[in-house]
């Protein structure tokens, strides 16, 4: 693990996500560029003194020096996001597969980078959209492609949240800080933090791709010159439009992802507070409650849940279920197979383009007075 | 009463609103220009078929020449959109105030003459935008005025319903057809339906007015020639932003109007099909759920409440209460007085005026390249 | 209308759920028996004031000597319980249908005398059980009634409410003062006024009867002679068991009453405060959410909707659904003819005797060391 | 680790809670009387085979050997209820503290077996009710030990499921077979398995005891000798009054535990399902609904959460929170010290002996005729 040292919220949820299962074991770590505070975190986390690192740099090259059954087997990435391609490139370059938190990197260019090293090393990369991780997430995206909503029209997804409503960041909130500095963060604070993920949902669920958007994105409190809320409007590959909504300051939100696909037959809705409820709904029958753990749900949904109906799954179970799938992946690279239905079920490096092309244009949309925006036509699969 | 003979369903639910509280008597209509069909409803509606009336035309003439004691005193318009202003005019001209559904007019010039008529004629003029009726709408417009929310930075309207997914107008539903029908609806379907309605209750709510807006219709019936679907990202003239989607074609919802709205110090959200609670949330403190009915509400929403808390009141009561807050404008108007905050507490000309305007931007604006429309500053107030 | 003058709360819920559909007029009443009181009711009821009463026996006297068609069709009884038997006697002596508030009088015995009177006039008499007038309440008794749950085996009844849990009998609220007083109120207040409404909602969606009960009441608040909270365990006659529970010390309760109804092959659940939602449940298949105005449903919910799905109708909608009913049902009588289904389908007699034999047993049952007491078999509709 | 060998639940939700937080190792297992089977299910754990037993014995004698630093620090007991008491018995004479699936033992002799076997050894023992480990269950006790809600008046605790609504005991349903067998699960299945959640939960938050109880408990599924629903009146020592209803026979209900607490001054309400809210209610201002992770949230809540509000824990997490308070425990007993707010915060063998009281006296109740039935003063902690 590079990053997660005292203090951080990411990184804890990697490792609580990582344990669940018993199938992933957290052997080293480089928590910090500060040796002490690195170490500090290594030893509250049991492991042994001599694999906490004081650099990524150095924990690449230590690991790699260990015998094959010794050597951590992927890095997980969970710094800031300036971070994530130097190390994944670290990783990569040292024969390590890399498991990252999103956004994949600091800006597009980068994560086509990522995806040439990836092609030269054929290792394996996930990319931590937490929110595809829920079952319930899954068997929306299989009734979708099953056709039960027909041909999909509109597509309304929103990620309000209400804690960034005032200067967290002079006020020595670190999550806060490091999100709206520019620096480490990107072009984005709140397209990229939030705003990515509900994008990534809309394209997960739906199977569909956003090849246009027009977007109005704000810095509501002063000081800022990030965008801490945005309203984006979106067409898709298949002629559908939609309409992406995201904020960090809407006063009072917690965390209230929420996702809404209709189409000309059904339309379906799922949302992140309570996501053990998907609704099913038609214009001439009663709306159906599906639940996490019912008989009726698909094999992905099912592989996913680890508890019968009515004992609640919440965001670690989700997350553990993205560890799950990355894991499976490495036992079939490992045995020279192709992962089962569940390992091939993560969000991988195509993800991670998509996710940095839409913050980009996102904000370069909000900046122009030109009304739609067209995502390049190079950010396919074929190069 | 001009319209809502048999069959109709506008008509059914003002009669209704208008019955509840025992203060107004349906006294005449002309129900239909069938004459035998106007008859019919009349008759059903236990009326003197002498003042049951084949044209409106003729209806104002003979009600205009009845003993002032025995007249009608005000007319309820609930015809299709083409015929309210024509209605109203002959209403105003003949001497009698008017209520009507909305939205007001078949365009925006109709509107402003039906200002000029009004200021000429000194009548009154009342619009039903019902969903401003509701107990729970008023505390929130009042929370927000006291500034509990603080300076308000995003609004988020939404009003999906899914009836018209297929198409129905080709399907003897007459409710559809003359909805989708441009001589009969105006320009525009979603919009003119529920995007105003939608519009209404965010500048109603906030006490703010929307300056710019950008917006995405659709028409995703094949054969529609009108809007069924649309998003509009709204800009408001204290700073504040927006977001405004409307739908007729997102199968499976009935009639979901809701409404958020975040200032920088607290949040509140509002949903029509559970008009007895509304939210205020705060980021530090619990969120409070306000009731229907509740000793801690404000005097409009308790002036405009008849059953104690937990008594569910619905559309119905919500359409009532204008159609008393009218009554009480009438009162008021036949002493001289000033009506009481009940009374003012109705949507009249200037709100009809901007719903046309909303309307009209928006249907322009979506066939536009051109990302933000501004509204003409000709549409405040002062001429 | 007898009772309901100024300051009355059901008073003025029953001229409004009469007025809402245009089918009934309020044409006299006695609203109190300060003569002067009673007229100023009277007057703010645009009621003649010769059709104004002091007392009932004066109206009923002054009613019955109009012409058949101007005279009143029927009483509308809206006093406190201890007047209801007297009233309704009059009233059936005078020749008048009587539509009563519950309970049904002031105590079983009454209600016998009550079906001795009704036998030998042949009138028509309706007790308003609000909750049965709910559109979904009616299509939840056409489910249990077609077999869709299968046997049923167990009925949960609730019904918490909040505001008596200090001492407001002593506060100058009058709503309370009466209920808490054994001379107007009877044996019970808790028991009398909601745990009846419970009683019979069970009893009239299951089409089962209560046989045997277990009770446990309580008066939770000093000084009380009467219950103000009670817990009834109830087994019925196909061998289902139940449980009862009401309250008015549930502090932060507002009307909270709720029904679920559980057979071997499905549940039902629904709740007063959001009326418009019924809730079919299967172990094997998604939960089913029905709608009020929803194509799916039965006749009697159909008949008893105003407004398309997602216009909430409400507490006084449902109490409408009543008075229509009964005016149905006199005007079958008037023609010499059989109600209708929605006529067939107002609360009667049969009610009533039955409520009030709960309300009696589960006062004697409380107060006795044996667990299980049984309903008289004279209760039966058979003498 | 004894039991929960593969197939089997239970044993597979211990494990995830004890491995979530990174502070509990498992180092060894009986899972099966079946050593094959015990050893496949070792192998799919990454045990070391040689620490995977075919019986608890074995397991309690070869881990005694073990060097201190080596040997398992406690035993988690996952088997059906026959076993519990005969598991901890060679637990703690083998000097391993015990940490037990509920109910504590095969019926109260047992327990209070069980409480003099834990004097005698000094050693500590956890009983995994599991729904105390919720946060929000926490603050409800914390909110009610404060005074917030004032006298307690009144508890309503429910715990309706309907996976045994037929007979799954006969269809190879494993988890069903056992709870329905005299010899593997005691006197009762619902309120053995459910029921005493319950009791625990109601006794959990109000810091109340049950004294008195009048029971109907029901075996609905032809051939069951045990109950599968059952309903509970309670008394409380303060003189509060309680409803407890169970059931495996509520068709569509999933695991709907729910709790409300109702005193003179406030109500709560929480339920299982949503287990991140809990609603605080007065008479006079509106509810407040508590999130987890809120910052206005008690000690105890805080320290059992992991995740910011809005990022939804559930079923693992809470259970996680009983095995965390465990291990505190434990190490505090091996500084000899005293565990901190967390670490006794623990169900222990006090809730198991008052559990298997209640479920015994539930039981007897049933069968009898006299109503009211009173706990032995003899379960006090004092003897």
């Amino acid at each position: 693990m590079v990053g997660g040292g005292e203090g951080a919220f990411i990184g804890a949820v990697h490792r609580m996500a990582a344990a669940l299962d018993g199938e992933i074991e957290l052997v080293c770590g480089a928590f910090s560029a500060d040796a002490e505070r690195s170490q500090r975190s290594g030893a509250a986390l049991y492991l042994d003194a001599r694999r906490v690192y004081d650099s990524y740099t150095h924990m690449m090259a230590a690991e790699a020096a260990l015998p094959a059954t010794e050597r951590m087997q992927f890095v997980a990435i969970v710094t800031p996001n300036n971070l994530h391609f130097p190390v994944a490139e670290a990783a990569l370059r040292a024969g390590f597969h890399v498991l990252s938190d999103k956004p994949a990197t600091l800006d597009l260019a980068q994560s086509l980078e990522l995806r040439s090293l990836l092609r030269e090393t054929g290792l394996l990369y996930g990319l931590t959209h937490t929110y595809a991780g829920y079952p319930l997430v899954k068997e929306a995206r299989a009734r979708v492609a099953t056709g039960e909503l027909g041909t999909l029209r509109k597509i309304v997804v929103e990620y309000p949240q209400g804690w960034l409503a005032d200067n967290q960041e002079a006020q020595d909130n670190k999550q806060a800080a490091w999100r709206l500095d520019p620096a480490q963060a990107g072009v984005s604070s709140c397209m990229g933090d939030i705003g990515v993920h509900a994008a990534n949902l809309a394209e997960y669920v739906s199977g569909l791709q956003i090849i246009q958007l027009c977007s109005d994105l704000t810095s509501f409190v002063p000081g800022r010159t990030l965008d801490d809320d945005g309203a984006v409007l979106l067409r898709f590959n298949n002629g559908a439009k939609g309409l992406l909504h995201a904020s960090q300051v809407c006063v009072g939100e917690e965390n209230a992802l929420s996702l809404r696909v209709y189409g000309d037959k059904g339309g379906l809705a799922w949302t992140q507070q309570e996501p053990n409820t998907l609704w099913l709904k038609t214009n001439d029958r009663p709306a159906q409650m599906l639940r996490t753990g019912g008989a009726y749900l698909g094999s992905l949904a099912s592989l996913n849940t680890r508890t019968p109906m009515g004992h609640p799954e919440g965001y670690l179970e989700a997350f553990a279920n993205l560890y799950c799938a990355f894991a499976e992946q490495i036992r079939a690279y490992e045995l020279g197979e192709t992962p089962g239905e569940r390992g091939q079920d993560c969000p991988g490096i195509e993800a991670a383009i998509r996710g940095m092309a839409f913050i980009e244009l996102a904000v370069a949309a909000s900046n122009s007075e030109q009304k739609w925006h067209t995502f390049s036509t190079q950010l396919s699969n074929e190069e």
